[in-house]
């Protein structure tokens, strides 16, 4: 997961809730992907790519590419830390990556990294970059 | 829950899966809810009131009312058989009885109900029994 | 669902995420028992009843009865405004009345009501109530 | 994703139920995983090496490694062909590879590739193949 140094992140926290623990007691490995998906819109809401804007602008995001390393395991008490980091590109996409953190001690539990294409309401992919985007990268141009 | 006898009833086997365990490694309370729509969407297929029929009957059929008693909890290696019964009505709704059962040792896990209202695509509720419902109970009356 | 009135109540906001959403563009009915979980940790963490205090008083504390009035669907964008209500009872149970509304117009979405017995480690349920439990009931007598 | 041929492959049906759509009409990413832990017990079932066995051998097997290519979307309506393959190794892990297809047109819906290591009761991870997995390893060699 080498890219160039992420610009623009964003970080929320979450406890642990009951139910997306499983049988061992440690949160249940697909239930990550609502966590990635909250860091993805709380970056969406702080810089102004949340799913609303893309929706608006005529297309969905669909996620085509997952990757996700577990390194540590979480349980009910404990408090995740979520960064969600954009991966600058030029291309008709979205890259984010993923590093979430346990709070208490600041272990690494995951790291994960997604790929978005964008979808037209006819459900064709869109092989330029959509107009919306293109205008968002010259914003956050000027966020340096 | 007293009714008059049911008499569509549809009968379905599930082998409990980890992902639905919580952290004291039973099924969550919650999960019950996909279980209760795989039985009522069983039943549909069963006698022809799946959920695209309702749709393409040109509306929606929310949940308005949902009643469960959880009984026994169900754990890994449990095989759940949940029977759906159809409550009969004259009104412009759907009323549905279940039972889930414990099939190792046939005790009762949960009793529920729910109530489902027809809403138009236009997002308003039908007073009236819609045309494909008056229809379908035409059609189970002959299957006594 | 009438009670006396309840004296101690939680509330917490949560906006709709997509991945709680259905074919029908709405939160799935069963989505909501998250929320009410939500609401009622939310609750015993500000009055000092949360699933932890009751695990390691050496109780689960498992829902045997659920009840939820559905009135308005939500969607994208919606954030919702969920209120936990505790219901006193003397008896070995804990009972809780929820209602989720539509930040934006104060609609009511739902109305539920939850009762939840108490299970020893070895997996009986405990006919009288609980030390801990007895404990905070002189504790929140003292709130008002 | 290339691999030795994968010799064990198992195959399970299954189909799209409502409530795993989301707001686009389509299944939510998320929830193609527990598709593949369906996949997963599912060989575990026809070659002797689910849940229960790893877990009563001593042993839990988190997923350490998940990567996901999402080919197509898949709706209401939709059969799915969940096909399971082991992919051998001398190491202390599990893993699998998996390819889900639309049963109507025989269309890839999503790859996916996921490796598990063993973790013992006392939380720590077994550096060579668990004693069962030996066992396991030759019993299938018989297979052939």
């Amino acid at each position: 997961m080498m890219h160039q140094a992420p610009t623009l992140t964003n970080v929320i926290k979450k406890e642990i809730p009951f139910y997306d623990t499983d049988a061992i007691r440690v949160v249940w490995h697909g239930n990550y992907l609502r966590y990635l998906e909250d860091g993805r819109e709380a970056f969406g809401k702080q810089y102004g790519l949340e799913y609303m804007h893309i929706f608006d602008s005529g297309y969905y995001a669909p996620i085509v590419d997952l990757h996700v390393k577990y390194k540590k395991t979480t349980t009910l008490g404990d408090t995740l830390v979520i960064e969600t980091k954009y991966i600058p590109s030029k291309s008709a996409k979205l890259m984010f990556e993923y590093v979430i953190r346990r709070e208490s001690d600041n272990e690494i539990v995951l790291e994960a990294e997604t790929t978005q294409l964008f979808l037209t309401r006819e459900g064709k992919f869109e092989l330029s970059s959509p107009e919306f985007l293109v205008k968002w990268r010259e914003k956050i141009k000027n966020l340096h």
